[in-house]
């Protein structure tokens, strides 16, 4: 079974609480504005196509109960809904790039459905929320099928029996099905390959442990947990026949933000002779980047490494910490990025480029 | 100011209770035979070097209290609670290559004492006891000379306000005084070095965090803890110039056990063309071992890695779980090791069994 994190059905708009995972499968329902706010902001929805689904849904959710008696109102209502919504993750792009798409797709249709359309306020409401549920299906489905089409390009690199090293989530649960760099295993699975899994706990925040384990254990895939510093050795031991993660942003030579931690997973598989995967959704190429240099990595609070999970404090007070959320893996530690559009191969400045054909970077 | 672990003044045996560390600052007298094994089993001392002092000045206490009318009953008495100790910790070879030592010389003294010396019971006893004594301060001397001799060579590699990575606790309070790996940092700082320290926190025990960014921190030297997975950033970042490792065993080839996670240290600071140095007392140098693959690495309780220190369980019930303790580096890897006796470069295979002279290995 392939979880969706973000689910809609009759009526109802219902996410993955990733935040009692792996203590608790529990479903919540988003009715309020507050709901939808509360939940992107404390991380009940994480992963970035994840959180954009649940905003896009959520924005037609909430415009289903917009009280007003003609379309300039409902625009308005909509509008502040959104900007409220904004403030939710002020630093989650996808967020924005959802509701945006949403917006865009009202002010359309409030020209063709409010000034030359149905005359009555009902049907036009009717037409304006069809329309915001379609697109709201449609952002949904466009990330199933290009998760999908990632889990298929992956795939074809790997074989049956092979074991794989991967980091943080970058899973089913963080997109709307199968994932970005565990769509392969997924696919594979579905189809008998048998893969063995290893996931690294990913420190601080621990989605390996909490998040990955848990969804392939409960997809029935065979995988095992270990601490980050252990992916040295299970490479040493044979056991790693490719490394697959995810990516947060990729700059135009190739460079890839991914959590911390993977540009060191990519030197060792480079060591070791193991063909280091990254899964990168066109939509996280940024072509305005050059290198890796212009990928700006934030640092998080230190009680993430001190205290947070812990019982007791792991530290002595005050001391010092350095906590990025992020490093950037360098292109020539790459052996191939997978996207929905096709596997690119080195050189990467040319291959990435390739995928926009529109672009004059 | 550096630490000692093991303190013995007065007739009073005391060590700092490490299990409280960073939380308390707590010593423990260690008074009866059961304070002694307790002291050793529930690792309230921790370290090679530093658990063999232990149980050494433990086992000169002990005999103290030891009441006996001659000679044959001391022996008796001693080796009964060397036995009994040496059930606290039966994997550490340190403790019962110091109480082998201990044990070994109160027979050569029984000899020159009991049979040819002093006849009153009283005066044999004493010196018995003092010969015990000057065993346990030698054992302890001869480890802080040591770590000092491993710091002064060590430290005639680095240069005053470098960038230091180094992992896992191989401090002052895992041995008598100083260190293996941190004796230079100790000793750099008593000079004015202002050296920059970065920790691993070292998971899954967590030795970094709590112990190392202590004990660093208490002597003022400028520490900053990360997370394993952080020392590629750091490198690639251009703070680190030396990396500093301690070594649990040693190959005859150079492939040097340490602590899990020492392994991708060493081939991360090859990427970033930075030192790797093992520092490596000779008693932990094993010539019978001619690689790192005779070297057999322990794998240790999954609950280490999934609920040790934390609130609740970090990962899904029942999920497999890879601990191995230790893993080994590659002599490949290894800039140079550091031993009391001076620096070995490659090709090690030579220049270990040069440290050896009477070795026919």
């Amino acid at each position: 079974m392939i979880l969706s994190p973000v689910q809609y059905q009759k009526g109802v708009l219902q996410i993955l609480d990733q935040t009692m995972i792996p203590w608790e499968e529990r479903y919540v329902t988003l009715d309020t504005k507050e709901d939808v706010w509360d939940a992107i902001h404390t991380l009940k929805v994480r992963g970035a196509p994840a959180i954009g689904i649940a905003a896009a849904f959520g924005l037609f959710v909430l415009a289903k109960a917009i009280r007003s008696t003609d379309c300039n109102d409902f625009v308005s209502q909509f509008q502040e809904l959104k900007a409220y919504l904004a403030t939710a993750r002020p630093t989650a792009v996808n967020l924005f790039w959802a509701m945006d798409r949403m917006a865009g797709v009202l002010e359309d249709s409030v020209e063709s459905v409010c000034q030359n359309g149905a005359s009555d306020w009902e049907s036009q409401r009717q037409a304006l929320l069809d329309r915001l549920r379609l697109e709201a299906e449609a952002i949904r489905d466009e990330d199933e099928a290009a998760c999908k089409a990632m889990g298929e390009f992956g795939l074809s690199l790997l074989k049956p029996g092979m074991g794989l090293l991967t980091h943080c989530n970058a899973g089913t649960i963080a997109t709307a099905r199968y994932g970005t760099s565990l769509a392969p295993i997924y696919l594979g699975h579905e189809r008998g390959y048998g893969f063995k899994v290893f996931a690294d706990e990913t420190r601080p925040l621990m989605q390996g442990a909490r998040l990955t384990a848990w969804e392939l254990t409960k997809a029935g895939i065979d995988v095992t947990l270990i601490c980050d510093n252990m992916a040295s050795m299970v490479m040493k031991n044979g056991w790693i026949d490719a490394v697959l993660v995810g990516c947060d942003r990729m700059a135009a030579n190739g460079d890839g933000a991914n959590k911390i931690g993977t540009s060191g997973l990519a030197i060792l598989a480079k060591e070791y002779g193991i063909p280091f995967y990254m899964f990168v959704p066109t939509s996280t190429i940024d072509l305005t980047a050059k290198t890796g240099e212009d990928i700006y990595v934030e640092c998080r609070p230190s009680e993430e490494v001190t205290s947070k999970w812990f019982e007791r404090e792991m530290a002595p007070k005050g001391v010092s910490v350095y906590n990025p959320a992020f490093d950037v893996t360098d292109h020539r530690h790459i052996t191939a990025v997978i996207t929905e559009k096709g596997i690119v191969r080195p050189p990467f400045e040319k291959g990435l480029a390739d995928l926009f054909p529109g672009s004059t970077e």
